[in-house]
């Protein structure tokens, strides 16, 4: 059972759809789908985009196996023999452009856009939406709980919590290229190189006679950076005077107690009588970690509370998000091939906001040259030239038009890049760090009031007049009016 | 580098502790953890046990790579050569006892017994409950949905939601076992054998001239079974008359359109509609399958809407258990070794809910003979006998000791099964499609007032006298009362 194989990793109407167009003969049609999410989530003023290193390596690994066309071949579609041997030469030869990983990005604006035979760009839809949602969404979560704890600590402790093995890792890497600092997950750190850091459990404590040779016992064994967890029995009564203990013990071996855990009861409170007891008793370099379902409201909240918190643990709510588990995001189809020429398409809907951005398009964000801050990001369509030659460009909300300015001396960033060219990679794919540096930079191109955990301010992300044009002689055409 | 191997998916305390033991000269020394969970999920009145196939696999396929040694060799905590090397021969070598994957389980008692050095047994932890809580609490949400749609057809379609690929393959596996017909993903379809479902996208519409053109390429490449999605354009203007000319093309091709699905807008309204015009264009077997963020309470209120639909796709809320996304399974040691015998253990907590169980125990399910209905889970203490001769027990409410019954004339169903002894697997795993059935079974010996979605009666876990009178005398013992 090859269970790395993710070729089928994938919806079956995936499947369906490029058996049809095989049956029909348009399977070498070109089409451009684009991915994007509709809402930000958490109520933040901007997502992170992650996932783009799993996507490519999940491009390059696509192979149908022999397990994978067995498989098909018992499906109760049918699929013809001829079909299936197309699929085993299956390789993805399109081309697919993506902002870099560490980015800030808003809703409505392609972060992904693939350019392929249909019968390609079909097959990788479900994997790259799911990749894409999921470490997105995290670093999101984790790029708001950095924002109130700047200066601290943090680490990713959500394993055993974590909906399943594949979100333990790649949450954890999305967390840390978004400011977190290490990980408890020992096999993430291997695979990504994040830095990884423990402690011990309550069992440790409960295997022994007494806290304090408990405590004894794990610092000789383990005498450089220990964290003492100080809440199995009491933690004022007992943990915090047995960790005072050990920690006089290692400064007799010419070491030092790295840190004390609180994970349970009262944080603030505890933390700050915690903290006097650690001064007084000469320990003023012992920190202080905290867990217990932290996120960033109850660090916020603690902090407020003046709480003697240096060190984070954070689990469940990062990992999962859990306040919003998913995001939202899709990948539609915005142009088809026709007689070698792409057409616009849009999807009508009921629902206004759901309505699509037609055509192939490019998308820009829009740097004032005074300020260096971010005014807009720009969605044209991709031939059009005014943005590329810096020429004034007139942002408007289409909704209220009175609501428009004109913008000139900017940088206009474009902020897709191409990944792969004809099929083949073409990407300087960043190292995890300098994700994690890039993500810091990008935050400095925003005004604080975008970047703020409550009641953010709107950042604008406009459509250039021409494709606005475009959309709407397009909803005209559509709905006959 | 090898992604497969799951032998790191841990905390790094769990290495940091074996690590402490193996100084110490304490790593041979057996332990007995139990996992378990305190609450609940979704306010239901059981839980469906699952994960076990997935840690029966991860801890046979352990094992200390030469990638493995050389990251940990790496690591701050400088472990030594000596460790490292025995690390490489490390493999489980003791007891793990599990109830079976679909029973209905409740809080506060073991699922999951581990008795082994506790070396061993501190390794598996992480990935334990990473396991467990995830696929339980899918197979939950799952068992949930299943209640408010009985005679329906549950289709999971949530992979590009999901947190990542793992959780999409073993949540659409939970989601079968507890009731499910079907998945989207063909990854999950071919690895655990579940039946696959699709139909097409959006996508395969905006691709064609017309919606009706669309409709017909695609119901001539896959004439059998085909579901035609039929809100592109407008639902009943456009979708369900351009289905059903499609209808009548299968009928003369000799073939039948399966079904028609309903992706937005108001589903009980647009489904009576289509109903109508089915019918009364005679394809009164053309099904009607739903989809757009389902869960339990949306299909409750459809149904009580009399909406007609046959098949519900239910996807994010699914497959993210999105209104509460984590169970908090915890391994709690039980007891330890000492001088050759288990010394029960306690975590004292000032929460009385986090107090612990302590010792080596069993769980028995108590069926009432007469009814064939259970009427509490029993916890004991290994040796006690009398439950297994069968005698008159005691059903006691700790906290309301006014509160109590004395139970004859029952079958005690031993919930915990041997898997693994003496490190060898030793359990005849049941297929998928066992499972399934025996989750079926399972909900047969539950009164209905334990089962509904809403509110249910709280099934009882109870102790037994001399294990609480156990718990007890330890809770003295600690808090010197």
């Amino acid at each position: 059972m090859d269970y790395e194989n993710l070729t089928l990793h994938t919806d079956k109407y995936q499947i369906n759809m490029m058996y049809a167009h095989w049956v029909k003969g348009s399977l070498d049609e070109k089409a451009v789908f684009e991915v994007y999410f509709r809402n930000l989530p958490f109520g933040n003023g901007y997502a992170v985009f992650a996932g783009l290193e799993r996507i490519v390596h999940y491009i390059q690994s696509l192979k149908f196996g022999k397990e994978e066309i067995d498989f098909l071949r018992q499906q109760e579609e049918n699929y013809s023999e001829e079909f299936l041997e197309l699929l085993q030469g299956f390789r993805f030869t399109g081309n697919l452009s993506a902002v870099p990983e560490g980015t800030l990005v808003f809703p409505n604006e392609p972060l992904i856009r693939v350019e392929a035979r249909v019968f390609e760009a079909q097959l990788i839809e479900t994997a790259i939406l799911n990749f894409m949602n999921y470490q997105t969404l995290i670093a999101t979560k984790a790029s708001r709980i950095k924002q109130v704890a700047p200066n601290d600590v943090l680490m990713e402790f959500g394993t055993r919590r974590a909906q399943e093995a594949d979100a333990a890792i790649w949450g954890a890497r999305a967390a840390y290229l978004a400011g977190f600092h290490a990980t408890s997950n020992m096999r993430a750190g291997m695979l990504f190189g994040i830095p990884t850091k423990g402690t011990h459990a309550h069992a440790w404590v409960q295997g022994h006679e007494t806290e304090e040779e408990a405590f004894r016992k794990y610092a000789e064994a383990l005498p450089d950076g220990v964290t003492l967890l100080v809440d199995t029995y009491d933690t004022l009564k007992s943990g915090v005077p047995n960790a005072i203990k050990t920690g006089r013990m290692l400064e007799g071996m010419g070491k030092k107690l790295n840190a004390i855990r609180l994970d349970s009861g009262d944080l603030a409170y505890l933390s700050q009588e915690a903290r006097k007891m650690l001064d007084k008793a000469g320990l003023d370099y012992v920190k202080i970690v905290a867990s217990n379902d932290l996120d960033e409201n109850v660090i916020f909240n603690l902090k407020a509370q003046e709480a003697k918190i240096d060190m984070w643990g954070i689990g469940t709510q990062l990992i999962t998000a859990a306040d919003q588990p998913s995001l939202g995001g899709v990948y539609k189809l915005v142009a088809r091939e026709d007689h070698g020429h792409y057409e616009p398409v849009i999807k009508i809907s009921g629902n206004p906001e759901k309505v699509t951005n037609p055509g192939f398009k490019e998308v820009y964000r829009i740097i004032d040259k005074s300020t260096g801050k971010a005014q807009a990001d720009y969605l044209t369509l991709r031939h059009e030239e005014n943005i590329k030659r810096g020429e004034r460009i007139k942002l408007f909300d289409p909704v209220h038009p009175y609501i428009h300015k004109f913008v000139e001396d900017y940088e206009a960033v474009s902020l897709l890049q191409p990944i792969f060219v004809g099929g083949k990679f073409m990407y300087s794919m960043p190292s995890l760090d300098e994700i994690k540096q890039y993500h810091r930079q990008q935050l400095h191109h925003f005004w604080p009031q975008y970047l703020r955990k409550l009641n953010p301010e709107i950042y604008r992300v406009n459509l250039s007049v021409e494709l606005w044009e475009l959309k709407m002689s397009l909803i005209r055409k559509h709905t006959g009016q």
